[in-house]
């Protein structure tokens, strides 16, 4: 595997199943690469990190150059931002003291209008970029995860100084290149808005369902309820995409389904967030999905009965002190 | 309490939370009545029936003429059929057992065509009536029977030899008479089935929410989520009902939404179903009002959605012997 000759600095914000993963496989590619950790430091500090990959078999990196603060963290030519999105609001402050001046910082979460989020706390002068995973991973235990399958992110430019296209390209393209150095495939994205749109395809129905019915997608797609219930939350997504003006290619529904249908048996990040009392990613998921389509005169039923039913339970979820 | 003076004589077939509340509440008034039961035999042949009741106080019933078996029952003038919904096709044999010739027998029971089911597995002497409680009991121990508030029962004719409506409204204003007796609320319904889809308007939301939330109906109603939610599965029931002929009265839904509020907190049957792995009522509840409405023109989204998730929940609970 080759490096770039300048060895791009990149740092993890939130090392998680998605930051620890794509951290670790970008490390072992020989980029220089920096982990911001919290309740794991100590773990990862003394032991590394592992990933069990079903893909690319058991990968570890030790010693890691791992931090309790971002303080304390080098400048970083790329941020990857792999935290909850429920946090956005508070990464400000981190990502400000964690990059180099002309940075960008790419947002690899799910969910509408997450990098808007970030743009209201960070300066002008840093790019924001939106990353879709395409991606089954889990943290299993501290400093150690599970990649059970794929792996590609989709890169799309949000905002930030670049203002105009070939400059935004480049930036997208050089960090797609990160990503492909280390052997993961990174398709550039015209259009981010979109993408999003069809990444909730398959985000709405299946993390909503795994947590709300406590099951794994194989017992979802064996069931011949849960079965028409995710074809129909997909059908209203679609229609939820096109009302705000993304005709996503045709069949797409039937592919994620079918994609689905042929995977491993998975449980996505919102069962994980449940079972481990963490809050759910229910506004980038559902609320503001609901509401952008809903602006554009389209309501989902179903997906809304869903995220009613999951703000119901997430509320009954958090730990006795945060009620 | 007056006594008829023929004393009729009532067969209580299925004595759980309904049945033995009802059963008890009419041989206190005086009433012969004979109850079979299953599991909690030895226990209410040994201990009798309790109803610990928020209105009526504590109440209870010794001896109590308990049968293992229908085939042990005298005949009895009327049957009054509490077991769940879901057994109805193996009712046959047993009432048939236990009735006198021309008995009337009223089934207990909520959904769609549940009268329909028994009418095909018994002969045409016998009449059939439905009725529908509104009554928050429940189940506490074998034999014991908690009552929190409620307790009318609308009655009204399925089938049967009575063909002309004099006929018909005597055998229901008789059937009315003996709890009216027993200090029970029991007002006529002149037509069931608009009585039913009235009662689907709660039991739509309230029975499915609980036991998909694992929740009461005070935890729901305090949550503004859930509110929403069960304000438009009940707007969906009303239109629902209105597209298979039914005109609800203005405000109906709002009128059950306001007097949940003013309950006390109640774990609908639904719930109980769930956390003691019996099969839940989805067929009555739901998928015979869906496919009514359906049939009519118009579908129920959220209804559906909730029935395909209940139906996943209800396919995984079973004993492993049922699977």
């Amino acid at each position: 595997m080759s490096v770039d000759s300048r060895r791009p600095r990149v740092g993890i914000i939130g090392t998680g199943a998605i930051g620890g993963f794509y951290g670790l496989m970008l490390a072992r590619a020989g980029y220089d690469v920096h982990f911001l950790l919290r309740s794991e430091f100590d773990t990862v500090a003394r032991e590394g990190l592992q990933v069990k990959s079903a893909v690319h078999g058991e990968l570890s990196l030790k010693p890691v150059q791992a931090y309790r603060s971002a303080a304390e963290m080098p400048p970083c030519d790329w941020l990857l931002v792999g935290t909850k999105s429920t946090g956005n609001a508070a990464l400000g402050p981190i990502i400000r003291q964690a990059a180099a001046p002309d940075a960008s910082v790419l947002l690899l979460q799910n969910g509408l209008a997450v990098e808007d989020q970030l743009r209201n706390v960070l300066p002008d002068s840093l790019h924001i970029l939106g990353g879709l995973c395409f991606v089954c991973v889990n943290r299993v235990a501290p400093g150690v995860v599970a990649h059970e399958a794929f792996g590609a992110v989709s890169i799309g430019y949000h905002s930030g100084p670049a203002n105009d296209e070939a400059r935004r390209m480049a930036i997208v393209e050089a960090c797609a290149a990160l990503f492909k150095t280390a052997g993961i495939d990174a398709p550039v994205m015209a259009n981010l808005q979109q993408a999003r749109w069809q990444k909730l395809v398959w985000n709405v129905p299946y993390n909503g369902l795994s947590a709300l019915l406590q099951t794994s997608t194989g017992r979802l797609m064996a069931d011949p309820d849960s079965q028409a219930l995710i074809r129909a939350l997909m059908e209203e997504v679609v229609q939820g995409a096109e009302a705000c003006g993304h005709t996503l290619p045709p069949g797409f529904a039937q592919h994620l389904f079918a994609v689905t249908e042929s995977m491993p048996d998975y449980r996505p990040s919102m069962y994980h967030d449940l079972a481990e009392k963490r809050p759910l990613e229910l506004e980038a998921i559902y609320a503001r999905p609901l509401a952008a389509a809903l602006a554009a005169g389209f309501d989902m039923p179903r997906v809304r009965a869903l995220y009613q039913a999951l703000a119901f339970i997430d509320r009954g979820n958090r730990p006795a002190s945060e009620e």
